[in-house]
């Protein structure tokens, strides 16, 4: 594989909220034992809400905007980067192809750190485990933790034998911090003035709010599989405003075999009907209708990732987010 | 600024305990008041103990071995990214070096995920706010959240007017955890063959344990700011085998307003005359004696931090641990 011509490596954070907490921790912990000496927190001026971003731009870029890569639910930007079993990411592969390449950990997921304080999460944090990551993402449809006796899809592209490996990955993650993370990535968009942006799952969740916050900011939008959208404030200037973009959605197998995921496309394909009603177009690909068989939920790190990104790729040069060579 | 060649930008996991956990969630969650619907973790196979590596490596070092950045307490690998103020930090520098740089989060901390069980973390998450880091990065003497009446010190190469950004970069962490940072650590060592390490403060306290349990690994070790040193267990023969490696220690100003850096200090002088004694050697840099004035405890991100580092790269440069042109 061939070297790239990096200007530059970095990363900055956008949002966050500074603000006086007089009792970070807790009271319920003051009460447990505690084997070692504690230092507890002290009451002060904390900061909660912010995002952590991370980039590479080239030397010389063959993409028109930088391309912004958006996590799922209960994941980082880490998914973006090598896959469980240490192949690429659809980070190199799209710095490969030009791109400047941004990618986030949203609010209260990995680097983006995370407060504990039951004014600003009001929730306690939830924990993924192997058997939910099994199922929920469509790579079997029965568990075990004896690899012998679970069941995958007989022809999933997921790298099964580093499921481990791939949970290591999973974050903590919170309900009740949505508008925060939501105000974030609207930071964020404002920030970069204009982009390209691919989505995955819960951050496509998000990304529809962020750009009628952030009107004009985004060039292309990519949702891989995104598990629902933010629906309630799409009246009909805010579809009329969504329509100019143009928009692709990429979708693994097994669809059928989820009710959830039956749910989601429903709705998504109201949400489709809507923009071309509005004069737009979103595009649609379900891998299997290509022939493309066995994608999990986790597209960008499924065995066969690069053909995906290739996909995606294509789609941006169709749609004039890539420079004519 | 020149441009650098890439061959490969990614990441990995090291370490980390797949386990069976039935009541993920602490009991006394399960009784707050939920205002949105919970989805509440169920029993099931989780992992905790990781430790998250992200690695850039170029077409052509110039280093004979990949430089492993550990960053301090309640941080991540993000200190050695960027600075607040915006400026390059030490990966971008030793990348133009031609150094392989690889940025770790330690277990608990960042994208190296963290657990919440009572069995796991004894302890709550300690958080820490401004003051904290006013005071203890030796910053100034007197804090106030208005900028017009806290004190710094006159010199202070603290970039002080980007003290809420770098807060951002702050993540819980908890006492207790010790062990599991600690195997994370010797993992790493062991997989990376050889390499050389660039610790700091909390960073540090963790490597000579890890040299120990990772023998001939580590070619070069420059600590910066050590908090303290894993003492107990090193007899004359652990003292012996560390006294193989190039050490280096670099200190920065107004050590001695504060007591607790110069109890370490203290701890360290005994360190590097039992060194000394087992016929090692371990080099000292207290920046003021050279003139270098008003760095804090993040030397790494002070306004001088490139003449910092150089002083580094000269130092490994005279240990042969960079090839000769």
């Amino acid at each position: 594989m061939s070297s790239i011509n990096v200007k530059e490596i970095g990363s900055f954070y956008v949002a966050g909220i500074c603000e006086k907490r007089e009792n970070v921790n807790p009271s319920v912990h003051g009460e447990r034992i505690v084997p070692i000496p504690l230092r507890k927190s002290s009451g002060g001026y904390f900061v909660h809400g912010q995002m952590y971003v991370h980039y590479v731009k080239l030397e010389k870029t063959l993409a028109r905007y930088p391309l912004l890569l958006w996590h799922g639910g209960g994941l980082t930007g880490v998914c973006w980067e090598s896959t469980p079993d240490g192949r690429e990411g659809w980070q190199m592969y799209f710095l490969r192809q030009g791109h400047d390449v941004y990618i986030s950990d949203a609010v209260e997921r990995g680097r983006a750190s995370w407060a504990y304080c039951d004014e600003m999460y009001p929730n306690p944090p939830i924990f993924i485990h192997l058997e939910h990551v099994w199922k929920s993402f469509r790579i079997g449809p029965s568990f075990d933790i004896d690899p012998r006796k679970r069941i995958q899809w007989p022809e999933t592209q997921f790298p099964v034998s580093c499921l481990v490996e791939f949970l290591k990955q999973n974050v903590p993650r919170w309900a009740g911090t949505f508008s925060l993370a939501q105000q974030a990535y609207i930071d964020y968009l404002l920030k970069m003035k204009e982009s390209v942006v691919i989505a995955h799952s819960q951050g496509a969740y998000m990304v529809l709010e962020a750009l009628l916050k952030a009107p004009g900011t985004v060039k292309g939008l990519i949702m891989l599989e995104p598990s629902a959208l933010y629906w309630p404030k799409l009246d009909y200037k805010n579809i009329k405003a969504l329509a100019k973009i143009p928009q692709l959605m990429v979708f693994g197998d097994y669809i059928e075999t989820s009710e959830v995921w039956l749910n989601y496309i429903e709705l998504l394909r109201g949400y489709s009907r809507a923009i071309q009603d509005a004069g737009g177009f979103v595009d649609w690909i379900h891998l299997p209708d290509r022939n493309i068989r066995g994608n999990s939920h986790m597209l960008m790190m499924d065995k066969n990732n690069m053909e995906i990104a290739e996909i995606v790729q294509k789609w941006m040069g169709g749609k004039g987010l890539i420079m004519p060579s």
